[in-house]
């Protein structure tokens, strides 16, 4: 089983890597998990940060067990590089969970796999999102949306508040509170509780 | 003027990215800024969640504006590397800001900039960090430190928390609500307040 997190030029650091935080406690704790960073056509991704990041390519994810895909600038972009939509079509149809931070629900949403799901994605982006898939039921006020095996978060942040509410509800919510503790972090764990919608946007 | 993160295998892979959004925004605001991530000797560096991160030289830093330290079990092994201790003292004393978190704080404070300094670290290995600077001025119910130049928060989320109260007190409080709006964080503004304090510790 492995965690997947796919990443491309202009990714959101935060994103990507407060996430990992939750999902990475989950891999440590079971055996054979292994989490791994992805792009298209693997070698080095550099960040909206400009952290440079080694990744493996997406072609080489045998069982995708989690995918984890975050927003960023480069969104923008990769929602008209066909390439990447497609490989990205095929690896979240076969894997077990899917996960968004973001805008990387508006990646999600152009593959058409969202059609028909409840998915949220960040304030500042959210009609972008609406326009890369019109058929998928977007919730505005959410922290996070959990439907099926795709949960869709808001802005970066909240893509923490979402990696320790998907651990809980694969492990309990404990482990999730003790992860939580353990990174000294006062989770949101109410995925209805969205602090920063207004109800004029 | 550099924003250098100082990278190390075994490194926390929030503690370093999660303050590079509130600096990185930083950056971009001010004309000249770059951020950059620095290892001892550069090339790869892996985090304690498997993220394969390209850096360059300690030595290549010109003028050391803005320098953070992140913390993680890579921190156990590199108090011991003579080699990058003598980097770190003699980067951070140049520095104009030196920012620590989490553990962090122990390799800064094993340099012994911090003796006589005010500085805090995270809840699970303090005493490990009062080890490695017995003349430090520890506080241990703290979310953040700032004393003079140097910058100490506790463990990986509170890094968030303190680099907004960096960027607040050197751009003003509503710039640092405007990052932390756009990344959706709900922030935890007062320095003092330590909801993870427990008087038994």
């Amino acid at each position: 089983m492995n965690c997947s997190i796919i990443l491309f030029d202009g990714f959101e650091t935060l994103d990507a890597f407060g996430p990992v935080e939750g999902i990475g406690t989950l891999a440590k704790a079971l055996e054979g998990y292994a989490i791994e960073y992805y792009s298209e056509n693997g070698g080095m991704v550099v960040s909206a940060q400009n952290v440079r990041v080694e990744t493996l390519p997406m072609s080489g994810i045998g069982e995708p067990g989690i995918v984890l895909i975050p927003g960023g600038m480069g969104t923008r972009r990769e929602v008209n590089n066909e390439g990447l939509m497609r490989s990205l079509w095929d690896l979240c149809e076969r894997a077990q969970f899917v996960l968004t931070v973001c805008t990387g629900s508006g990646l999600l949403a152009k593959t058409g796999l969202l059609d028909g799901v409840r998915a949220t994605s960040n304030k500042m982006a959210f009609d972008w999102a609406v326009e890369q898939g019109p058929q998928v039921q977007w919730v505005r006020r959410a922290r996070w949306v959990h439907d099926g095996k795709y949960y869709t978060s808001s802005g970066v942040s909240a893509g923490i508040d979402m990696s320790l509410g998907f651990v809980s509800d694969r492990m309990g919510e404990p482990v999730a509170r003790r992860i939580a503790h353990g990174i000294e972090y006062l989770w949101n764990s109410d995925a209805g509780d969205d602090p920063f919608y207004r109800e004029s946007q």
